[in-house]
């Protein structure tokens, strides 16, 4: 058996950074994603119930300063592919380097950590930007006892509600601590991905009726481009449930009983998101049958056409073909209404074909 | 590989409630169903072994007043919609804001979270309407020490039995105690899934005649949908087999052991729904098998009379061509019975044709 | 996308009792199978290692009396859909309403349940019939200290070879306590299911046999049902396994050690039979696939009689229609041997096709 | 819907004898399977680091005799159809009746059972014989403190690897205990596993070969032929990973630490058997696609054939009947080119649909 | 039924080593494997916080001698077909048989074992050689208190990073003791896995592209062969994340806490590349889904094309054929325009016909 060779030779030009990576000791900070240049920036919420203060673009040393007590610090960090400005970022807060790869490695899947100062994580934000396409976007969020440490690629992120809460004085928010401040930006990361996964459910739908009404050629790539997506949405979905549990049943000091509470509530969309998945999941499976199934359709459709067509006129042409013969003597040939003889046993034919298939029901 | 990229803008007309909960914090009270626009209105009943009394429209701080020994109080709130009046409620039985959410939250799934002084539960109520429509309206069940306040979203519910049952002065459930209620509550939720559940089997067996006896080209499509709702009751149906088990395990003083000894008859119709959806899964898939190999076997009929009908004509056609050829030497149209000849030659391929189809079983 | 509506109405006479039931309080003793309105008769077999003495139409209050010690009593109460016999027997055996229930409920799941007094199991009995078909019997087993109470639906069962074994002095049965019978009993089903298992393979070799040798239009019809068949055996059998397994783990005293020794026996036997249902459903899955295979092996055979028929024919009847022509100048015509010319051409291309279709594999 | 019974009567020359048991009690030793009316014979191997003595047809007591310390004894039954002398043998050794119904119960799965003096397992052997069929032979193996009692059903077996050891004064097996004899036998029988599905594989290579070169119309049968084998293999190979596992775990004195370090050795390759049955399985099923594809493949290119003579040769014929009209006047028949230049345009005709079809890239 | 017997007779040039090594006492030191007759050599690298010692060709005893306090010994084996050496090395370590067995076993599955001297693992270094072909080379390592011992197939591995690190003076390798070189190395062949994984993955990229543009007859075989390397792939992967999963946990004293955090590290890249490897297992079904609908689309476009020109032109010639009959009296034929109108009444039909395919779409 000749088996046909596939050779894939792994450009250099096409390469992810990656493979780049390897061989690197663990522990290397180094953005691998495609969000690459960018200046990291800084942004700064400090919050208590009485007041806020914004500021944007502050010295690093200023960040980890002690605050007062019921004062919170949301430090956002804009663009991570800066590795120079990451490791800086880690010193001034004394984090793993383990941990700032992770940050910053976007093939990393959601995962906690924890650790006695800090509680780390890194999940995908998963939003439709303003031409509803799903953007990507690697996050990782540290929570420390007073402070929350964000670290996004883009300078979209799905915290906007979050950030209003806060500027509005009366927002529970503003009077609890860093622990609900943390939950509140997991929850406002699983709210996008019931977004997300309504949006792929929309396509879904649009492709079954258009599996149904107007099947093309297309239909079929799109159903396996959409089975994808929700592969891929289930891949970076699917392992926040667990991780959401684990905070629920830590016992680390950091996150407080009140805040398991509401974490509960978090816990049970992602249960809702993933069982969605798997819906839309056999869902899209069942789109390929009904696919298939219509192509079937059609092609019974084509051979009916083909048949009804055959059926009737070669006959009727083997007829005629027989009066054509130059036989010398073909009696019926000199018959008066020979010719009109003819046509009526063709008509008779005819109509006795188009009777059977009414009757089969192919008419 | 050019893709199709399928584009759905979420229209703003088309966006269900859901999104417009998205960055709202959690504990907002916000019903996102479509049963919008309804006024709450209540229903109550006060029972005791001696006696029933019904009230409609009583005032709130009445429903939470102390209680003789003995008396338990069933209080019904049907309309959900009305955020400000579920609020209200919900200071008056001292419930939790997550609790009122969930309460209303139709998107929510089956859940039963317990707390000292409640029992807190979230169902869908599946029956099938006078038009024999199925109807999935969202149920809150909470159970207090005397009481059981049910939060639905229609004046139809599924627990008429149980009023009957209690209005007649010898049930048994007149002289128990509230968890009594709240399990008869509950078994009337799960039969009525035996009976939803039997109603999509009727659908299949209906379905499964259609495809033996006469598939039609949109049979395939009611495949589709039945499996739809298989799926969609299945993730209905399928929490409530775990929460009815918690509700037997509980240490929850606020259920006693005699009530344990009939949730566990319900937690067996809760195992045979759940197996019998799965077989109906099961058959709907296989449904789809069938009608896919139904459709090859009308194929192999409509490309059976095209063979046979080009088989038999062709080569005859053929013969008459030959004899219809303008050749000066012909012999054969100078024989006399060269004519009734060839229409013996054709008479006797015919005829060899018709056996040979006949053997091989197409005729 | 206009959607087709698949209305059922459920209409009252074909209602199933089970239906019937609902709103009915919990306990309700109601015979919902399809064997109604049968008298209940009763069979008692009482022996000792000594003795066997068997009673028809004893009296209630007769069966419940004390034994002497060493003696056990078979009691078989046959026809369980008269309620008030029913009602009348638990009373006098002392039983829980909810037993009742589920002992004349056919739509229950095979159970069991454990008192202080007693062990309550339901099964459903397979066997086949003179006639081959399968029969489905409802069975209640109920195990006192020193007696068994069953309750079938009708005269015919598998426990033949049992009441043998108690009749024959020598048999190990005789000398051993109400545990043993149980467990024989239930050894005897267990056995059944064997059968009926087996039986279902038989038909699943000849369906295959039929696939392979003569598929015929009703074959996949034929395959679906053996499918479902299986199934349907499946939901009897399968949780049996797990009841005689809580037997052997159960520490309640009515179960001898001794016993249990058997019962492993008896739950190897249910592991088999799962087993083999299991490697059946695989084969039943395998023969649709099968009958497809053929269907398309049946098609490519049509299309090839027709694919050769006209390739062959359609460009001789070409040639002859060339020679048909009426034009005043065609040389060939005027040949003397143009006609024989023709037909050996003609010859030459039939000769040629026919070459190539045998090198294709066609022929 | 009329459906179609399938009817199998169970006739009594095809009865298997399993059915001949049903209703004999448990502990009934009886042979099931087809190898009957075989005498028992006796091969037995007594053994210790210094000497080695075979003796053929001993008397039964001398098998249960006191050993000098060192000595081990491997009693070979060989044939178990012999029901007398298998209750004989168990009176000898103390067996209890189950372990002897067991023993020779050809349709028991593999198990293992502990007792206080001997440990008891079934397995099933197979190897291929010289005609490289397969054959499945039922193994009991009984370890006592200083013997293991190996009961066979046929003189062909896996062990001869086993017994050159032990004649072999170097083999490690001399010195050491009955209980790694008893790994020796299992390992033997494991090994064994590994060379019958390696030879599974090698029939679904020569499959894949014959689907992708050369697929007739009886390799589907032959596919799902080795798909069954692969199953009927799962089932027998399957549980013995679990029963190897539990000797590792067991605490019974009998099994030596030693041995258990040994049976790591035999459980990794029951794991490394079962993934390769998983992987052949799922292999198997690709096959039944492959051909399935390329079933699909030939019909495109018989229908592609036909689709290219057709649509050359009808236009064509059609031109010709135009001129084979007999109108008075058609002004082309009198053209003295007439003729050659409908054939020029024949030729055109021709070559453009070839030029067509050729960029279809269907020639 | 007859059925059609696979004869496979395993010939003895065939036969692959590990068949030799059947009925040899387990620990029999054997290489199964295809890269025999290789000399084992010896590459080893002594290390310390100051400095780096390479060594080529020691002597044995040398290999095993005390080292200072702070140095470490990579002791690097290439070629193991040797059993010989194999054997000796073993003694000097004092290496039980059965590690040494599974060290040259080729067909052993990953595995991890712990003594209280060393910890041994077996796996599968996966890597693309310079054609880019994937490479399957058998790997065991040995972790002592102060040294590794590595045992691999070939001169080619995936340590060269490691190597580097090594000889880099500012390497954090170099500072830390054995444990860490050994999750050093474990960490380079998950990573491997990575690259052989994306490879894989390209392969299905480009595959697809195949599919979608221009899917050939042997398309499908290639879909199946990437199918097959999934799956081995996978073999040969998943059981690494468990084994590393049981370093993390170990509570060997071999293992330092350090090295457990990196050994996390580890662990998620295993799970990165299993969840991938599932990925790409749907992707590849869906790819053989996708070419059979496409290959379906094609037989519709064929279809389409036959009885386009068939149902245009055969009643044409139909119409022709009627007009070439020779009856007598034929009025039409004596019709000065008769020629005209028939051809007109042909162009009509032809003009009907199109616009009738236009509207289905079929052209």
């Amino acid at each position: 058996m000749a088996k046909k060779k596939i050779q894939v030779k792994i450009k250099n030009k096409h390469l992810p950074r990656m493979f780049k990576k390897k061989g690197k000791p663990p522990g290397t900070i180094m953005y691998v994603g495609q969000r690459e240049g960018m200046t990291s920036t800084l942004q700064v919420l400090e919050y208590s119930h009485e007041e806020v203060k914004e500021e944007v673009h502050p010295t690093l040393d200023h960040l980890s300063r002690k605050l007062e007590p019921g004062k919170n610090l949301w430090i956002d960090v804009i663009g991570i592919s800066d590795e120079g400005f990451i490791e800086q970022l880690g010193k001034e807060f004394k984090l793993n380097s383990l941990i700032l790869e992770d940050a910053v490695n976007t093939h990393q899947r959601p995962k906690i950590d924890e650790y006695e100062e800090y509680i780390f994580s890194v999940f995908k934000m998963l939003y439709l930007n303003a031409d509803q396409q799903l953007v990507v976007e690697h996050l990782a969020l540290i929570l420390f006892q007073d402070r929350v440490l964000v670290l996004q690629e883009l300078k979209e992120d799905v915290f906007n509600g979050v950030r209003e809460r806060i500027r509005n004085k009366s927002g529970r928010i503003r009077s609890r601590g860093a622990d609900y401040l943390f939950f509140a930006l997991i929850d406002a990361v699983v709210d996008s991905y019931l977004e997300v996964v309504e949006h792929a459910f929309q396509k879904i739908e649009l492709l079954e009726e258009e599996v149904y009404n107007n099947p093309k050629h297309d239909t079929a790539h799109s159903i396996q481009e959409i089975k994808k997506e929700v592969i891929r949405l289930h891949k970076w979905i699917f392992p926040v449930k667990e991780l959401v549990h684990r905070l629920i049943e830590t016992e680390n000091p950091l996150v407080t009983k009140d805040t398991k509470l509401f974490l509960r509530d978090a816990l049970d969309h992602c249960i809702e998101v993933n069982e969605n998945l798997q819906i839309y999941r056999e869902m899209s499976i069942s789109l390929m049958e009904m696919y298939m199934s219509n192509m079937s359709n059609k092609m019974n459709e084509v051979m009916k056409v083909l048949t009804i067509m055959a059926s009737i006129f070669i006959p009727l042409t083997f007829i005629a073909g027989i009066y054509g013969m130059n036989f010398n003597r073909m009696p019926e040939l000199q018959w008066e209404y020979g010719y009109y003889a003819v046509l009526g046993l063709m008509l008779a034919i005819l109509i006795i074909m188009l009777v059977y298939f009414k009757r089969k029901g192919w008419l």
